[in-house]
């Protein structure tokens, strides 16, 4: 089945640009049947993706945990993410680098195979600001004891979970709170919250937190600091917020409290 | 990229019996994207297969915890496994049925797909039951706090690096523990073992064991008990196995201690 949004769009699959509908993944990669890969999402922007360089880099560090050989170089990764990107005839985009191990026979065991690389650009159709309402998920819980938490994998199973869970109480987004029962993210953000003496806040990443390309940016030009927190650390916040490759987002309500109201720090970013 | 054992094998994808090589998933499939889905492995001996009726019940009960629409009915799904099987001539071998969510849009809540249904089959190499030895994983541990740790999901990367860390360590699996330190499973089975009073002990569910098919038959063959279990209760056992789809073998080290030595228990089962 061909979404319909795809149609006329064009994929990079392993160097070779080519209509979205003639692409054919192997019924035997790995990242089809285990999950086995990484992704990274990017902003394009004025035709120029957003930090590109930082993206990459998190992209090798999880393919050295996976060890999944990522043989090309960031200057070529480059060119084929440039490439694709300016064949879609979009200046703002979300782009998607998808890296699996590639084919294998069956067995958990990783055998020689060679990584499939997947480039897809999607329009970028929500204001990437508009603010968010979450529910504590109840569902699951992120593992911060797994290496997976610190890298941004094909497993994305608990937070679709989340995700339901948070559809399902009327709102968008889920915050996760790992096994200890702090904070970690939400399903496809950092968080950073506002304590009432005006510093700014994020889980570390040894709770859970992905390691975000605009949550180090974000840290960096807030001085926020790492800390563990707790549910109700964000109930009483001053002020929240969430961030990914997309944008920051005011996170004004959380099981249906309001947090704060203020975005006096997020009105200090310059993303 | 085709894997040489693949040539000529025949698989079963959507309902249409096709070769391996002209099989084409959607790199929009939300299994290859997400790790969205589910599968089951499953023996056939004597153009049989094994449990296939609780194979097929643990399938639909992770499809309702997924919530991926599940329309073919038990008799359709026995059909298409069977007729895969059959195309093969294979009387022993082993069956992959994956289901996955389908392609989609980017975005992490489901919208409408139409599921994948993919039948691999391979050939059944090693003599299920023979001994294995193992590690307490230490890279990773099983998250018994998600849904995912009592369905068997495509999301397999945990269970990977436990695999990769037991291979570095020179055997050939890895016991994983859950985030309360507690014993869970193997990577790819489930764990038994036997006390000095003779009882034979499982984990529970709720430690993030798997509800394995086979468990189950070894539970009620043997009037195996769950219980909380540490990595002491394993190294102190007289007797240990592990169960998967495939058969049951003795587990006769972890992390370089012998394990009691005896195969009692294992010597009643009938399979």
């Amino acid at each position: 089945m061909i979404s319909e949004n795809d149609c006329g769009r064009m994929l990079n699959l392993n160097g070779a640009l080519m209509a979205t509908t003639m692409a054919r993944i192997d019924p035997a990669d790995r990242g089809f049947t285990l999950g086995d890969g990484l992704f990274e999402t990017m902003l394009a922007c004025a035709h120029q993706i957003r930090h590109l360089a930082a993206h990459l880099n998190r992209l090798r560090t999880g393919a050295r945990v996976l060890r999944i050989p990522l043989v090309m170089t960031e200057t070529e990764l480059c060119t084929l993410l440039n490439r694709t990107l300016f064949a879609n005839h979009l200046s703002q985009a979300v782009l998607r680098l998808t890296v699996s191990r590639g084919p294998a026979d069956r067995g958990l065991l990783p055998q020689r195979a060679s990584p499939t690389i997947l480039i897809t650009i999607s329009p970028l159709s929500l204001r990437p600001s508009r603010p968010v309402e979450a529910v504590f998920a109840t569902t699951t819980r992120r593992n911060q004891h797994s290496p997976l938490s610190r890298i941004k994998s094909l497993n994305a199973l608990d937070n679709i979970l989340a995700r339901q869970e948070a559809a399902d109480r009327g709102v968008e987004e889920a915050v996760l709170l790992n096994t200890a029962g702090r904070l970690a993210e939400t399903t496809i953000a950092n968080l950073f919250l506002v304590t009432e003496d005006g510093k700014v806040r994020t889980p570390p990443v040894a709770d859970g937190a992905l390691p975000g390309i605009m949550r180090a940016n974000v840290m960096n030009q807030l001085g926020a600091i790492e800390t563990h927190l707790l549910p109700d650390d964000l109930l009483q916040a001053t002020e929240a917020f969430v961030t990914n490759a997309l944008g920051v987002r005011p996170l004004v309500a959380v099981d249906g409290h309001t947090i704060g109201g203020a975005t006096r720090v997020q009105e200090r970013l310059s993303l």
